[in-house]
């Protein structure tokens, strides 16, 4: 796979989806396509990465996302390394610089970082040698989700240019939208973002989407309804009236969606809250590509371990 | 190993000892003896799964029967990827259900389930195409201890049939006694419950056992006895009286075990309360297989993963 | 490597430096030496211990250490597999004997174990076959610190005789410098500690150090300052009046270090509390070793897993 030199990520880390170019973004899921093929085998592993170390550093919760990462690693035959937070220095009160340089010393090839702050990965990344993997940084970026995404669209519907889709939810606070906006848009597609005003941030529009508070009307021309998570712990601290009222409104229900296209696709990052932003009839019917995403993530974080190794496969 | 087509188990799943048939024990066994032969050699390793991912999903905590799974899938060199409750998405409140859509999306070929809930992993079973392995569910079934049980009796005593067994302790809330009472009784052996009235279920003798609330009587025309282990935090929960009256009542004692005979095996599942439910002469003493039970847990699984893995062997 | 019988290390356990001769670190040295080339290369992976199973038994939190095992069990194609205090059956109050029965019926090659007791990796080396790895015990020995820390001093000065080392800070509580004085008095080195009184156990000079209660008049003539990490934990305790005095008297200050030798180096054995022990100027100074030692981990540990492995290896 990948044999000429025109098939090289010429970037150490991947940090977002901000920086990316078109004819990058169209690499990363041209490999990806190569890698899903390899997930359809009976023996769903190959030698790529062997004699290589990926570290999955997580510092929030989550099971999907280092499990996904941590898959698509040992698929490439990769030794996968896993620290979390409650078991890793930082209780001892290390700082992210400190471990940094540490881990660097050990001499991995990959860390996948996930962290509550925006823009650790970056830091990580500027001071080590081993290449970052930017997993989720606060309400920043989270681009291997919006890869995920963009590959997913694209599998389905043949393209990425010209589609109109909607992203529903908690704009602001979101780094699935963020990532997604600067992908989406990149690719020539049309985005729009849809919730309660508190939930849209300001100048919102110079990133190149425009903007509706009222659901049905926002999804009625769309090819793609992209639903965000809502953060239920946000209710307690009065970001929002109430889910209640959240999902009365903005609640992607069978009756909503009987009123868009046939072709349209719902997606969703997961994990779901079912009856929230999204009802079970229509998580699980047959708009729904959301476990589709979860299938495609692996071959899109193959894709990318593969390509960021960059020079070093031809050793 | 196993070349010819009726090795094969014709079932995707193991999720209890109730449905599985005698034939099917029995191959299980076998198959367990050849395994146990690979786990006397240098290097314990054979290539049967190599590029297959096995998960296990421990929502209880557990060391052992996690880490039993984890080498029976190493030796056989799987992929093997852990997922315990904290870390799981479970702590953002996703279902069960939505958690094992996401998992069959990664095409994991096995799935180590334990959780608390009893007929959780037949949920995931019916629901995915994965294979599902229950290592606990509440109280209600915990096939492989049952099987590794009869494995290491046959090992010692050459057959399970017309043996005589009891088992001590609380019956009600202990899946390894409800697995071993299906496993043993259809394998044609005598299985006697003894323990407090409190603790032993009613109409249990539906299930072809006789009950005993005496141990010194019930005990002493067996050729095993097999103990509970007490979970002392019901004592709090006022389920029985106070531990220490436990003891002195049913805790399997030197001076008890002075009146069976001298070829009565002692078995126990662990992890031990030394001196509640057995004594740790007792345990450690001549009598005990509670170490071997161990050991050949780990030849059971192996040959578990190996005959589910089913015609995929065949690729 | 290490074709000839000489090559051997003649003991099942590396329970401690204390009891190591001279020709068993020089052994343990040299073959960390050989394994160091390994990890320059583009594949950091030997095929020494395939098949072989390490098993990483940490009952305090710990990232490093933890790591650096995982990483050489890894590079030398062993399996590895993780157990932590809080997953641990520990929680369900059975003994650290039982456990260490368990494991050793489960037929592991290593078990490297860190434990908050003194003394506890010793009893699991008597009463079991595998071999132990002590990865630290109370503030007993951490041996492979110490023989990281001299592979490093003997790597940069070219020989450990004759050498002048200061070790500074809590002597009383600490593993690593009790683990790095046997050592470095074993290998010829001249060690002085330094601390406050509090901090200086009776009778140190025992063991062949000299005592110094002054940074500054303590350093001045030393070829290696050992700061240890200050546990800011003990302060609430009363064992030292504050932080804040401690590191107006014993941190190494760039002012300080102006005054020893251009040559000096400065070791640590991390995590750092930047500003207690250690100026963050010195931590990255030109002077600093911290990171090659943990560089100098993975190879020493591989060499020990090598080497403890013994006649298995003609296998």
């Amino acid at each position: 796979m990948a044999d000429s030199r025109s098939d090289k990520l010429l970037r150490k880390d991947l940090l977002g989806i901000e920086d990316l170019s078109k004819e990058e973004i169209d690499l990363i899921l041209n490999t990806a396509d190569a890698f899903k093929e390899v997930l359809t085998r009976d023996i769903k592993k190959v030698p790529t990465l062997r004699g290589r170390t990926v570290v999955n550093l997580f510092l929030e919760p989550s099971t999907r996302t280092r499990m996904s990462f941590e898959i698509a690693g040992k698929r490439l035959s990769a030794d996968t390394i896993n620290i979390s937070a409650q078991a890793s220095s930082l209780v001892k009160g290390e700082s992210l610089l400190d471990m940094a340089k540490n881990l660097e010393a050990m001499n991995p090839d990959f860390i996948v970082i996930r962290h509550p702050v925006p823009g650790a990965p970056h830091m990580l990344a500027r001071m080590c040698r081993f290449s970052v993997i930017n997993a989720g940084d606060g309400a920043h970026e989270h681009p291997t989700q919006a890869l995920l995404d963009m590959f997913t669209i694209r599998e389905k519907k043949g393209q990425l240019s010209g589609l109109k889709i909607a992203i529903v939810g908690d704009i602001t606070h979101s780094r699935v939208a963020r990532s997604n906006i600067y992908g989406l848009t990149r690719m020539g597609a049309h985005v729009r973002v849809i919730g309660p005003p508190t939930f849209i941030p300001p100048y919102i529009e110079d990133l190149g989407v425009d903007v509706k508070f009222d659901l049905q009307e926002g999804i009625k021309d769309r090819d793609i309804i992209m639903m965000l998570r809502i953060q239920k712990e946000r209710e307690r601290r009065n970001l929002f009236p109430s889910i209640r009222e959240y999902a009365s409104l903005f609640c992607l229900t069978k009756e909503r969606l009987s009123r868009v296209s046939e072709e349209c696709l719902i997606m969703h990052p997961g994990p779901i809250n079912r009856g929230v932003e999204i009802e079970p009839e229509v998580a699980d019917g047959k708009h729904s590509v959301i476990l589709d995403q979860v299938t495609n993530g692996i071959a899109v974080r193959m894709a990318l371990l593969y390509l960021l190794l960059g020079d070093k496969n031809e050793a």
